[in-house]
């Protein structure tokens, strides 16, 4: 165990009003279309369900905005893609600051048949040295009077692997607390700089090191081996079957209370959120997991993406269980 | 046999500098993805391989400036996409005014996997009765010094089904031929109007009437009876079979002399724009057939709609034979 998650602030936080940051280096433009039947190599014609400001990190946002959390989104933006994306967070009222870039922010393409979703990312626009740069700057600037960050998501070509290595060192620098939820060579290469809190999901790890994590005990041991790597804890969520935890020397699981139907994209942006909330306001670590599940689980519940279902939040909230195993 | 086809400047025509119209009313920003694999129900990484201002009417006005015919294009457009597509436009020397609309100028999606395509069609912007009359005053406007305009392509949400119907009359009005490439009732209401040439492919006669079209014999009677509904002349292409046509009385049909491999979007469209380009230079059917042949294999030949390989052209502009049937 490092000692990093208790003195940057897990226990006891800075207040329910602590300023949260959230960052977003390749958000997208997604848009839903709905077909009556997907069919390869045929022409459809397509009714625009939704256009959304998407990426991982402004689900984190919109997310912890729902639950009026004062969090601010910070990103790269470029393009007509990236004008949309801003406009449309400024009227949802998310507090934001876009680094520009030269080529467009990314679009992301879900078409969905039925119940089922076919999903068409573009990688996402190359990013200068110089724009890179100059996000650098806005971030360190955008650390003052915060009280903890959440890294998430992907990033777009031309940054260096190290990138956010990078930043969650500038935010130790700063006394941040970092929770990183990232996949890959970004992911290990920051783990190495002491996250407050390392959030990948079950998936991720095992993209990232390639080990077998056939059960519970295979999980609990990443987490464990994680910590070891650098991260100050580590939380794994293994989508409906929970999570497990590793922090302060000890080991959690939980598990929701009862399967919740619906749309897991953005399950773990909820997570992120929770655990970035909890790093700012405190409280104990079954409290801060039983907050991961609820606030999972009512994203879930919802069908779009950065939004919870404020229903089975409170039923969550009152009926999941966490254990010390 | 109407008169109209003759009396209008098929034969002789206004000569090589006649200025073309094309009229694109509901245009498209078309993105071409590639993708390692088509998997529907999985999510993919995606290369944007293009994003190009497309649609019918912009493929045909792309078509006649390449090949160095005074084109201008009108249409409507809106929106982020509306802004893209009119810039790039604009940047390839293509002379084109758009009338403004409230919503967003549709995208188009083409997923490249291997020899596959496969594309979700947005069906458009919704637009207004205000906006269309707007439009509508810009195309009249626009006939003034106009040897012959083409018409062709969808008609967005919200236009009156008679929406082609109401063009053809104006330019009849003004003594304007008009090329008519549409489908369904947008097509078989604008036919009542007098089109100079009706040239719908033999695929959007079976969408529009009805009728079966197994051989050429029955393509040929198809021409026959879409002249007596209204149009002075017919010509029906069937792709790779080549095409017959019903004009002055008479009948043709024409077919490349070989096959050329590529992609066949943009193909209608560059037998659009030879019939256009055909009535306002004038020449005999023969001739105009012989082009509209040579500049759909030129089509083929290029991966982009709206592009000619002026190579392929010049070989089948030799080689193509039309017969009298």
């Amino acid at each position: 165990m490092r000692e990093g998650a208790t003195s940057r602030g897990l226990l006891p936080g800075a207040g329910a009003d602590a300023k949260l940051l959230a960052v977003c280096l390749n958000p997208a433009w997604d848009i839903t279309y709905q077909v009556s039947a997907l069919r390869p190599g045929a022409s459809h014609t397509t009714a625009v369900i939704a256009e959304r400001a998407g990426g991982k990190g402004t689900n984190v946002a919109r997310t912890l905005h729902q639950l009026q959390r004062p969090v601010h989104l910070i990103g790269l933006r470029g393009g007509a893609q990236g004008d949309l994306l801003h406009d449309q967070l400024l009227q949802a009222g998310i507090d934001c600051s876009f680094a520009p870039i030269k080529e467009s922010t990314r679009r992301s393409i879900t078409v969905v048949d039925g119940d089922e979703a076919t999903v068409f990312n573009e990688t996402g626009p190359l990013v200068t040295e110089r724009e890179w740069d100059a996000f650098v700057a806005l971030f360190a600037d955008m650390l003052i009077g915060t009280a903890a960050v959440a890294i998430s998501g992907s990033l777009p070509p031309g940054l260096p692997v190290d990138g956010y290595a990078r930043l969650t060192a500038l935010a130790n620098e700063a006394d941040v607390p970092v929770v990183l939820d990232a996949v890959g060579a970004p992911f290990s290469s920051a783990i190495g700089e002491h996250p407050a809190i390392a959030a990948p999901n079950r998936a991720e790890i095992v993209d990232t090191f390639g080990w077998d994590l056939p059960d519970r005990d295979a999980v609990v041991a990443a987490a464990h081996r994680i910590c070891e790597l650098g991260a100050s804890s580590a939380v794994i969520s293994s989508g409906t079957e929970g999570l497990v935890a590793q922090g302060d020397g000890r080991s959690w699981s939980a598990r929701p209370p009862r399967l919740v139907e619906g749309n897991p994209t953005g399950a773990g942006d909820a997570l992120t959120a929770a655990l970035v909330d909890g790093l700012a306001t405190g409280g104990d670590w079954p409290q801060m997991l039983r907050h991961c599940i609820a606030w999972s689980a009512a994203a879930v519940a919802t069908p779009w993406a950065g939004e919870l279902d404020e229903e089975v939040l409170r039923e969550m909230l009152d009926a999941t269980q966490v254990e010390e195993i």
